[in-house]
């Protein structure tokens, strides 16, 4: 039996959703799309060939013909989506980060713990990319040993930097756009690790405006967990090579690295500027298959009535720690969690 | 419209294209399925929900809801098989290679020629490979000037020799079953060009038994093309590092590498063992996604009634060549394409 | 003419550097040894062919036939040893760190101020490597840009623990004994840029008898500059691959790494445990071209009455940074250099 | 004891030896210099600070001040030379090839036979390579198996295309003048195994001036050893990354590859390329350390009263190999080593 799924938002990553759930994602249909831009919503449904179309949300839930949505509208009005769709008794898989507020988080929090029946699940696609379970794997095996520092990277081309720019103002800022996935490897890779201190520094390297918004184009933090694990994340804006998130996993009796080639095939180029691998162009090119991987998974989940591993209590943790390098960047003090 | 497909062979490979069809080709329904062994046959259609299936090759040519065959039989079989297809009126796909002797690849390429209405296409999937297109877009565009030598590895993993073992008899030998992907390789990278001479030797490195069948373990063949193009290569059935097919196109302006490091991920493992990456366990993880992506060719030029680029020409090429390079070796003699 | 020089110290890496002036350092003759294990120096020296031996540091400073020293004494002993080898008239190689305390680098300021004459020099000798070398002329030429952040790594191998373990409680500890290297390589990259912030942290993951001395068996630390750029610095003593020191600048333009594959050859292994590179077995291995190089340019330095390019002030410098470094660590708080 | 040596031949390999000589080869001291160019030895030798000057040989070699010597003259007067020498009581070093045909390096054998009392040594430098030696102690120990394959490449890099070209007509041609070194490596690691049967092929693809002088620039062989071991070289002129060798041992339990990535650095180059390493601009710096190694042993074998591993039949070996690769890439035929 096909799952009927109602899809809002229709930016970069919204449009790549709705594109795998019509294509790619075995056992799902792309019942319906919903957008504030009626001109996208309805060059995008002919694109796809979904015949429904909503500019409502709301109206878009209560349409009975539909058993999930997918929510990539802006961050702020996560929490309220989640509200709406569970609401009407819809399963809900909702884009990172889980709202914009560690209040708004719990709150989101509270909705799902009142649909125990309902799949829901978070954006957090590296979970699902075959080089980041592989080193789960080997984590929890205990091929490493015990953690002592995770180091991970995000960076974006600056291939893409006027659309980085124009986006730039609602993103939230580069600690909660991008950061959060980083900050949710780490409470994956360490199993739950609750963050004790951190200290985010950063600053306007290359791009200047990222002042009046208060961030910075290149932004770090280096963050101590309960048990002493350090992390250490790093988020950047414009990367000459390419989009890059790379991450080092270095435990007691092994290391673990991906991404630290990062190229997007296994082409080696030699030529006048030595032997080089090209990386990937951009993020959607490097986690094609991991966003087709998760919305399997959550359709999976809804036809097997099984809970997705990543639940709302990693989307409010991610969120918590990111937002504290947001204050603690834009204070210049380190944080600590116990206060 | 679903292109209704037929699919006959259900060894490792058929079963492969089989499940692919069934859950990843867009546009395509596996809608039959035919194999000699029975049990085979019922435990797989259970498997993948496929309510035909045929013991006669033949008989699933006559069903009238079947638009197209998938065939992966014995290669022995292929010509034979083409042919009932192409008069029962199907589209179809064949695996490499094409047949075993140059005369019933001819055959084929009559059969080929009197159907021109039909999608003919054989399974040369490494031309469907992210990595191989990427590295044929840049010789196209002169990116390495003139061709000097391609060089071309296809190692099979020591982890399954045992099933290698025991498919040996009937495979046609290495470089039938083995190096006609790199044979195929050449001219594909090179434009077409033929060969003038070749020498090939091998031995039997590790596994004597393949004595009794003519053959060596490990087999290698040095090919002079007419406009004195070099290419070398390689078949080898016990790498103890995993799957590896590794190709290198040096040409007079630059050099292209495909697969040198041929990891099956981003990951790199630091150990005692130093910092490395482990490799593809088998072809079916190495080729993944290449599978699917020349089935969804095959579909689509169906669809859009176009032809595929790999014509039975290039199957009858890469057959030739290495059919002599079996030659060579069997005498121990250099061969000459004009005799 | 021959620089004669007079070594004090004959542990792990004065043993090194003695070996290097006495077959490796052009220009240089090894004249004379001093420590105080009159067997350890009766066995080095025969080794070595050295006639003159000294017990006392003052005593081998005092010989007429002595042009320089190079001190490889413990690191609380370097100022006193400069002050007496510049009193005594001999030109001065002293290895990293400068001191133990900021109060003795001043003080060794001022000591080297007063013999302008004298040619003085620290042992950073990642600044003579070939690799961070090449990497210092890209940046110089301005091919990344602004650097934005710099990542730098130091990690022993757990192979050689026995013995660091030994050493451990004279050390100094990690920040001091290792990461020196690495500020001063922030320092030189930069171009003597002085932190403003930073925070230290770590833990005894694997060796609890790090504890006793106050010390993490792994630690790190972030830095912010004075023009915000970023550093991140990892120190650690157990390595299961080996020797490992890597350093990446990320700048506004590109990227450079060093190290990160991090072998002591050219040789890749293809075994079960995929495509290995194997790391440098110990410190010695990884850094013996430099240690020639750096001792090779203090002799030049004196043949050519030149000053050395690494001074006194950045012994002070990159001491500093380590030993707030060590404060942070210690007291769990952010350091501000301008308190 | 300094061993005082006089060379003969400052082209660019003799200035580099000559240079070795003079600053880096413990226990030596270059004694003479010998070239015919009066102007060119008048300029190194005053670089150099050689007081001694021949322009003939046998001079030189009647000089008791001098105990051995190098030998870097044109490969066609290598054996007279070498006879010379030993005649005249000094050990001999002398560049590869032994000479330039199979019954001059014949003679050379009988000569060498009656000085049983000399070091004699043959410049195979790779044999004294970091990364080659590695390879060669795990091939000894067995760590992969029985040899099932060798592939050697030897590039030369095309930013010295203007040298080579002006040095190409009595350079033996690219068989004898590069491939004798991957021929030697073929001999070295396989303990001792002699070619059965040989065909070489390649084509003035860039350069069509090897025409006249019956070459290419791009060559390449195929070589099957009495064992059945397997053999291919290439050669190549103008390689566009730089300075590239390259060697790959494939056995039954595993694989080696020395050079594969083929960096002079650990540095790893980040920009709108991708991720890139560069390559070493000429064969001076990527054998710097193997050059000072094989002299080092050239003298200490005389210092001690040792014979070089490297003998005068390894010097016939490698020659009659690729003076019949230049005899089959001449004729287009296969050619067997029984004939």
């Amino acid at each position: 039996m096909k799952i009927r799924i109602g899809s809002i938002g229709l930016g970069r990553l919204g449009y790549e959703h709705a594109k795998n759930l019509a294509y790619f994602i075995q056992g799902a249909e792309l019942a319906a799309l919903c957008d504030i831009d009626a001109e996208r919503l309805r060059s995008v449904s002919a694109e796809l060939g979904v015949k429904k179309t909503y500019s409502g949300f709301a109206k878009m839930c209560s349409d009975p013909d539909i058993d999930a949505v997918t929510i990539v509208s802006p961050s702020a009005f996560h929490t309220e989506h989640i509200r709406i769709a569970l609401d009407s008794g819809k399963h809900v898989f909702v884009e990172k980060p889980l709202d914009v507020t560690v209040e708004k988080c719990r709150e989101a929090e509270r909705i799902v713990e009142a649909h125990p029946d309902k799949v829901f699940m978070i954006g957090f696609m590296r979970r699902y990319d075959h080089s980041y379970r592989k080193a789960k794997e080997k984590i929890d095996n205990g091929d490493i040993g015990r953690i002592i520092l995770i180091r991970s990277y995000t960076q974006d081309p600056v291939s893409a930097i006027e659309s980085t720019l124009k986006f730039a103002p609602n993103s939230g800022g580069q600690f909660l756009d991008m950061s959060v996935h980083d900050a949710d490897l780490f409470r994956w890779f360490t199993g739950g690790q609750r963050p004790r201190k951190l200290w985010a520094i950063g600053g306007c390297f290359a791009y200047p405006q990222y002042r009046d918004w208060n961030d910075g184009d290149n932004v770090s933090a280096l963050i101590q967990y309960e048990d002493e694990t350090m992390a250490f994340l790093f988020a950047g804006r414009a990367a000459a090579h390419g989009s890059n998130v790379e991450t080092e996993i270095i435990g007691t009796k092994g290391a673990l690295r991906i991404g630290a080639v990062g190229t997007d095939s296994l082409l080696e180029v030699m030529s006048e500027h030595g032997v080089c691998r090209e990386c990937y162009g951009d993020f959607v090119a490097r986690w094609h298959d991991a966003y087709i991987a998760e919305l399997t998974e959550f359709v999976r989940c809804i036809q097997e009535g099984r809970k997705a591993d990543v639940t709302v209590y990693d989307g409010t943790a991610a969120l918590e720690t990111v937002y504290r390098c947001k204050y603690s960047f834009e204070r210049g003090e380190m944080v600590s969690f116990r206060d």
